[in-house]
């Protein structure tokens, strides 16, 4: 965790850099270290105070829960994973495979996604959180998708955050579900498979169906 | 839940159809009204047992845990979603997806999976019975792609299993990641993505690489 990222989003925050800007980076880290100790299981707001030295009363103010601080975290987090612009869609598509690759491949990443994952579907709130989260990231990485089309690399109805779902998708897939770690082959043939598709015309915008000759009967 | 299915894989199970089979459905049958009623959250034991009218000890000793039963009902119901047969991969990989869009359309079966991939992050006992469930799922789903293979449609050197892990990918995305309904253009955008990423070479065998003109430089 570096203070280099602005904080987005804390309740309270008014000052990057200042007290509260400290105050949640302390936390925060306290939440990472945490996590990789023990896991989401047993993750309590009172571990994460005695750790970061920040009292109790001040992480139920400003995070409410301890899926709240798990949510903050995650944002804080993906400011790690930058998003490329190399020239082609294959390029950055590769770049930001090896990225999400990178982050996922440590397994105290792994932990916190199950632990927010795991939060929202108990707690309607930090779903709806989780929704925005990567409905932003989302939107922010369609913009490699966007200037794609541009230069005519891809079909103009081609619909960005479509794309970069699908990007994602194998590595979520591959951590919730397969339950196996991520590794530079899964970021190879995500970004092959990312690219072929929406060639294809696989991601169309709503309004457009994909195209019939890349399915087949 | 209907009994034409071979129940599988339940501890002390020896007579499909006879009072060890007749449990298990009223067990499971209880387990999912339960979770359509009030969730993972407020799942028990008891709550179980008082549906289904079996004892609580039963329920201990031969499903371990409320995340056991859950993984149980997860494995009896998949045999909902049949494995298709159409004579091309194209029409396979569609009629798949829409089988796997019509399975979690029901909103009771979104919170099934979160409820098993929570009980995951948790339980490494449950991580492993998720993981063989979704290997054996794989395995078996991947006969379509060895049909594809030996009829010509795809690269000698397609890996089946990643082939058929592409295609559920953005299905939980969508689930457990955007939080949002799947629907018919999710399964349509799914199965034309993965047939253009096949035949791209995007899920190779270990060992070969992705096809280097499919990814660009």
């Amino acid at each position: 965790m570096t203070t280099a990222h602005q904080p987005q989003g804390a309740p309270g925050e008014t000052r990057p850099g200042g007290r509260t800007a400290r105050t949640r980076e302390a936390v925060l880290a306290a939440v990472f270290e945490e996590l990789g100790a023990g896991g989401f299981a047993g993750l309590t707001m009172e571990k994460v105070s005695q750790r970061s030295g920040i009292h109790v009363a001040t992480l139920y103010r400003r995070w409410r829960s301890i899926e709240g601080l798990v949510c903050d975290l995650l944002t804080e987090l993906s400011a790690d994973v930058p998003l490329p612009d190399t020239g082609t869609l294959p390029g950055d598509l590769r770049a930001l495979a090896r990225s999400i690759t990178a982050f996922y491949g440590e397994p105290r990443m792994r932990r916190l996604i199950e632990a927010v994952v795991s939060a929202a579907a108990r707690d309607p709130q930090v779903a709806t959180v989780l929704r925005s989260f990567f409905g932003e990231r989302l939107a922010l990485a369609g913009q490699m998708v966007e200037r794609a089309v541009a230069r005519g690399e891809l079909p103009a109805e081609t619909d960005p955050e479509q794309v970069m779902s699908a990007l994602g998708a194998p590595f979520y897939y591959r951590i919730l579900i397969a339950r196996r770690p991520v590794d530079a082959a899964l970021a190879e043939s995500a970004a092959t498979a990312v690219w072929a598709a929406a060639r294809a015309g696989a991601y169309p915008r709503e309004g457009h169906g994909p195209a019939d000759d890349a399915t087949g009967p």
